[in-house]
C-alpha cells in the first residue's frame, strides 16, 4: 500500500518529477564543473612551465574524468527519459548514484597527483565500478518495477541482458591489474569507450 | 493587508513559485556536491594507503551527510509538493533552512577531522538540530496560514503532532551525551533512520 | 533596429526568459552555499573549542552574508516578475549584478578574518554599495524602456524615487566612517534591516 | 538510421531539450561563480591594504574572465534560442565547449597569478582560442544538419562566414605575441570587444 502511495506517473506529478531530474542535473553539472578544482596551480613564479608539464597527470585526469562525467549524464538522460513513472525505490537508487557522482572529483584529484600508484587506481577503479554496478541495478528495478515508458518496456530483453555489465566488469578486473602495472589498468579503462558496440548494434537493428 | 499581497496561489504565480523551489534545489544539490570536497586529498606520495585509512573519519561523515542530505531533500521536496499557496514568512524560513543546510558541509569537515572530539559532535548535533526545529516550525507555520493543499490539509494532525519532535529531540538529547561519549552521541543519531516508523504507519493507515 | 530586434516579450520566449532567471538563480544559489568555505575549520586537535570560537567573526559574516544574499534574491525575483520584457540591455546589467553577488563570498571571508580592519569593511560595503546602484540602475533601467508589467508601471512614482538610494548611500557613508570605528560602520548596516519602512508603507497604501 | 533515432525535434521532446540547455546553464553559472575563489584572501593582519593591492592581477583577471564567460554565454543563449532539433553529436560539440567553459576559472587564476610570465598567457589564450573554435564548429554543424530553426537557416551565409574566425583567429595570433610581450597579447584580447561590429552591422541590415 504505502509502495502504490509513493509511486507516481510522471504526468500526474510533472513537477515532482522534474525536481528529481532537476537536482540529479545539478550535481552532475558541481561535480563536473568542480573537476577544475583538482588541477593545481602553480606555486612558485620560476618556471611555471615545468610545473604545469609537471601536472600532465591532472590535466590528463580531468580530460579522462570530464569524459567519463559527461557520458554518464547521457546514460542518466536516455534513462530518465525513458521512464513513465518513478517510485521512492528509485528515488534513493538515484541518490546512491549521486553519492557515486559527487565521489568523481575526489578520485580525479587523487589519480591526477599519484597515477602510478595502485591505491590511487583502485580507488578510481571501485568508484567508477560503483557507478556502473549501481547504474545497471537502477535499469533492473526500473523494468521489474514496470516504470518504464510502454515503448521502452519493448527493448527489455536488449536493456536487461548481461551486456551490462560489461563495463562495471572492465572496472572490477582492472583492481587486480592495478597490482602489476597501473597503466594496464588504466588501457583497460580506455577500452570501454569502445564497447559501446552493443547499443550501436541496437540502434541499427531498428 | 501587506500579508494578502505577498500571499499567492501556485497557479496564479507558477513561476514564481519554480523559483522558490528552484533555488532550493540548487542550494541542496550544492551543498550535497560540496561535501566531497571535506574528503582530504593525501599530501605526500609515501604510503597513500595509509593516508586514506586514516581519512576513513572523512569518508564516514560523507556518506552520513550525504545521506542526512537525501533524506532532507525528501522531506523538503514532499513539503514543497503539498503546498497550494505560500508567502513572504514562508520564504523566510525556507531561508533559515537553507542556511543551516549549507552549514552542513563545515559540520561535516568538522567531524570527519574531529570524531573523538565532543565540541566536533556538538556542532553536528547542533546543526542537525536546527534543520529539525526548522522543519517542524516550516510544517506548523503552512497548515495554520492553510498554505497546504485542500487533500493534505486532512493529514494535520498526522503531520503536525508531537512525533514530529523526536529527531530534532534526538539530536539535542545527544548533546550533553556527547561529552560522555562522542560514540554514543553518533550511536543515537543513528537511532533516526529507525523512526520513520510514524511516516510508514501513516501510510499504511491508509 | 537593432534595440527592437534583441528586445523580446517574456510570453513569445518564455524559454529565453526562463533561462536568464534559472541562470540568475544558479548564481545566487551558489554564491550563497560558497559562503560557507568562508568558515575555517581548525587545524590541530588541541582545543577546537578556543579555535571556534576565534572564528566567530567567520560565523558572524557568514550569518550576515547569508541574511543579505537571501534579502537580495528576494529583490531580484520581485524584480524580474515585475518584467513583462527585457532586452539586451537589461541582460547586460543583470550579469553586471550577479558579478558583484559573486564577489560577496570573497568580501565575506575577507570581513570574517580582518572584521576590525578598516579595509575589510570598506571592501564589504563597496560591494554592497555596488549591488544596491547596479539594483536601483536595472530599476530606473526597466522603467524608462517600459519593460515592466503594466499593472507595475503604475508603482513607477513609488519604485524609482529617491528612497531607492537610502540603501547604497547607508553603505557609501559607511565608508568613511570605517576609518574612525569599524564597528561604527557595521552598526550603520544593520540599520538597513529596519529601512524597509517604504516597501512596507507601499503596501499597507494599497 | 541510428543519427535518425538519435535526432530530436524540440517540440518532440520538449524535456530532453530542456536539460541539454539547463545542465549547460548550470555549468556556466557554477564556472563563473567559481571565479571568485580565484581571488586570493590576504594571509596576515598586517598592511591587507598593500595585500589586496598586490592582488590586483586576480581582480582584472576575474573581471575579464567575467566579462568573456557572459559573452560566452550570450553567444551558448543565442545559439540554443535558433535550434529547431538536436542529435547526439551536437550533444558531443556542447560537452567539448562546457570543457572549456569549466577550465577558465583556472585559466583566470593562473593569469591573476602570473600575468607577467608568457605561459601563463598562453595558456589563457589557448583556453579562449578553444572555446572560439569549438563555438564555430557547432554553428557549422548545425547549420551543415540542418539542425537550426526555419527563421534561422535563412542567415546561413552571414553566420558561417570566415568572419567568426576574426575571434579564434585573435587569440591564437596572440600566442607568438606573448613570447615577445605579454601585455601586447593582452591588448590584443581587448580588441575582441570592439569586433562585434560585424554582428551589429546585421542587425542593423534588417
Amino acid at each position: 500500500v504505502a509502495r502504490r502511495y509513493l509511486r507516481a506517473r510522471r504526468g500526474e506529478s510533472e513537477l515532482e518529477f522534474a525536481r528529481v531530474v532537476a537536482f540529479s542535473d545539478g550535481v552532475f553539472a558541481i561535480a563536473i564543473t568542480l573537476l577544475v578544482l583538482t588541477i593545481e596551480i602553480p606555486e612558485h613564479t620560476l618556471s611555471i612551465y615545468d610545473q604545469l608539464l609537471s601536472e600532465r597527470g591532472d590535466l590528463l585526469a580531468f580530460a579522462l574524468s570530464f569524459a567519463v562525467l559527461a557520458k554518464l549524464w547521457g546514460f542518466h538522460h536516455r534513462f530518465f527519459a525513458g521512464l513513465g513513472e518513478f517510485d521512492q525505490g528509485l528515488i534513493w537508487l538515484n541518490f546512491a548514484y549521486l553519492a557515486f557522482i559527487t565521489l568523481v572529483p575526489f578520485s580525479c584529484e587523487l589519480i591526477g597527483d599519484y597515477y602510478a600508484d595502485p591505491v590511487a587506481i583502485i580507488t578510481y577503479a571501485a568508484n567508477m565500478a560503483a557507478l556502473g554496478i549501481v547504474g545497471v541495478v537502477m535499469t533492473e528495478y526500473s523494468f521489474r518495477r514496470d516504470l518504464v515508458k510502454p515503448e521502452v518496456a519493448a527493448e527489455r530483453a536488449d536493456q536487461t541482458g548481461p551486456a551490462n555489465w560489461i563495463v562495471p566488469g572492465i572496472f572490477l578486473a582492472s583492481v587486480p591489474a592495478a597490482f602489476i602495472s597501473p597503466f594496464a589498468a588504466i588501457a583497460m579503462w580506455l577500452l570501454i569507450f569502445f564497447v559501446n558496440r552493443r547499443s550501436r548494434s541496437r540502434l541499427e537493428a531498428e
